[in-house]
């Protein structure tokens, strides 16, 4: 096994928490011992909660001593955490190597620096896909460097980086991701396509966009709710209606959400001014996408079923696989 | 990282070869050392060649010692290469652990038995996913037992069992499956649909096969060659075409395919008496399958196309994804 395998398992491990961890990036993170045994593999799973590198060292640690399950969990937060991991351990991590998919941050933000908890833990080595160039993170590579640890730059680089496009826009100002639900057959119609985890996966999604786009004439035809409720406390995002008629029957699920806000209206301008946005639609909005929308999330039934199929002609890269069950959710770039 | 994990890598391998290793089963076998760390991970690739744990230690004796590759470089069959493997170890597995998804054969066949190679060798403790039920091979775990060689049994089990699944089936009279190309929106006519890769491996399978079953009306409309031109050294399989009439135009290509025998029938059970069967063809075929035939091969692309789907009602179940380039090959068992 080599450097790309290894960085290859923390990167799947940062898509399973794609989306989740915004406005943060999905990093991922493994750790091998010095004598080349994995000891863990771990992800940055939502903005507050501790970055990749704190998980997978407390996860090491743990599994190097057990003992210190029950320290770490008095922990209330991730300072928390990383002063216990300081404090408790016990160079178990001295020579480990370290795979990160993005640079450890060097900067004080909700947690301490990353590249710190690697230096003070004595890890020998750190191999990292790609570089962070934020200005407030970037520079982690140099502590690294300076405190005598060797690095490695570049290991899946372009892997990394498709992971993490997400960010970059929504750093830069919009990031905007298509999501529709398709049978093996490519049926999106006539009811439910896709299962509950499928769907609790779409609503903590919802919950976390700026907004969320949809066109008028699957509002009248679907009458949706779009609302967050297979998930605890989910947020129900703002909705824009896409469309040239302004009549809509209020009766429809969607108007009635508490603390939501829908706009109706024949412009898209407003929408790529928000952060991160969910269009959502069948194969008539798939057909007419708007060339700012990049990603294409397709959830896909595990079943044929007897219809007819959004037809439309669109090559699309497949970046990542997640299964949910018996459905599974492609994570797929536009291509054209 | 736990037993599972390992044995599901050892598992994945073993999936790169399925259909491959006809009339054989798919093996994959990982390679841990004492300490921990992933030596190799290598799989039954073909009939003829070496067994997944021979494979596998080949490549961790080389990880270990690099000169070693000269060495097993002169072997010139799955014998020579065994013999080489008990001369030359050096008790560089000693202590090391081996994740089989198939228990270790204990049997003299075209190769030496495994479980007698980790068993010299020094292994001390063998991982089995799910044992081995055949006359002549069984017995493996007893041998590694009767030797001091700890085994533990039925880790993966569901998916060892899931991917054995052919290998029983034809052992045992018949394995029949049917293979269709997709796009995402589930087009399968108009002309080529995957890519090359994909199609190379479908030669490859059918390469192996006992018989081609394909409906007379595929045909008649995609006038096809069904051959293996795309590997090296392929054998064109045999043809049934399953029709009602019996006329067809001869100047389709595949009727002029050297050494294959065609056969025109409205029955299908001469099909059944055939040890590995593979069924070509669209929508309709798999509308109206034999409920003989098991799996689903579909071959997706990563194009939407602007073309009606094939339209039925079909529950599968996703046992395993490989990647072809741009491509994907989704390895499916029907439901109903």
């Amino acid at each position: 096994m080599n450097d790309e395998f290894y960085m290859n398992l923390a990167i799947d491990e940062a898509w399973k928490y794609q989306f989740l961890t915004y406005p943060n990036p999905a990093v991922g993170c493994l750790i091998l011992s010095k004598n080349g045994e994995i000891l863990s593999c771990e992800a940055h799973q939502k903005a507050g909660m501790p970055h990749a590198e704190l998980n997978a060292v407390i996860s090491a640690l743990q599994r190097l001593n057990p003992n210190l399950k029950a320290v770490f969990k008095t922990a209330k937060n991730a300072n928390e955490l990383y002063a216990l991991a300081l404090q408790n351990h016990a160079n178990l991590l001295s020579g480990a190597r370290a795979y990160v998919s993005l640079e450890p941050c060097s900067h004080h933000g909700k947690t301490p620096p990353c590249a710190n908890l690697l230096k003070e833990l004595g890890f020998a080595k750190v191999i990292i896909a790609t570089k962070d160039v934020s200005e407030h993170a970037k520079g982690g590579e140099q502590v690294l460097n300076v405190a005598g640890i060797s690095t490695q730059i570049g290991v899946c680089k372009d892997r990394a980086d498709e992971l993490l496009e997400p960010f970059w826009a929504w750093s830069n100002g919009n990031f905007s991701f298509f999501k529709i639900a398709l049978t093996q057959n490519g049926v999106a119609s006539g009811g439910i396509i896709s299962n509950h985890a499928s769907r609790t996966h779409t609503h903590a999604i919802r919950s976390l966009v700026s907004l969320l786009v949809i066109g008028g004439n699957t509002v009248r035809t679907d009458r949706p709710t779009l609302d967050t409720r297979l998930i605890n406390g989910g947020k129900n995002p703002d909705v824009l209606i896409y469309s040239n008629e302004t009549k809509f029957d209020t009766s429809i699920p969607l108007f009635s959400i508490k603390d939501r806000k829908v706009t109706i209206s024949n412009s898209l301008e407003a929408a790529f001014e928000r952060h991160f946005v969910m269009f959502e639609g069948g194969g008539n909005a798939l057909s007419n996408l708007d060339k700012r929308v990049k990603w294409l999330l397709i959830y896909r039934s595990n079943e044929f079923k007897d219809a007819k199929n959004i037809s439309l002609n669109l090559k699309i890269k497949i970046m990542h696989r997640a299964e949910f069950d018996d459905n599974e959710l492609l994570w797929c770039k536009i291509i054209n």
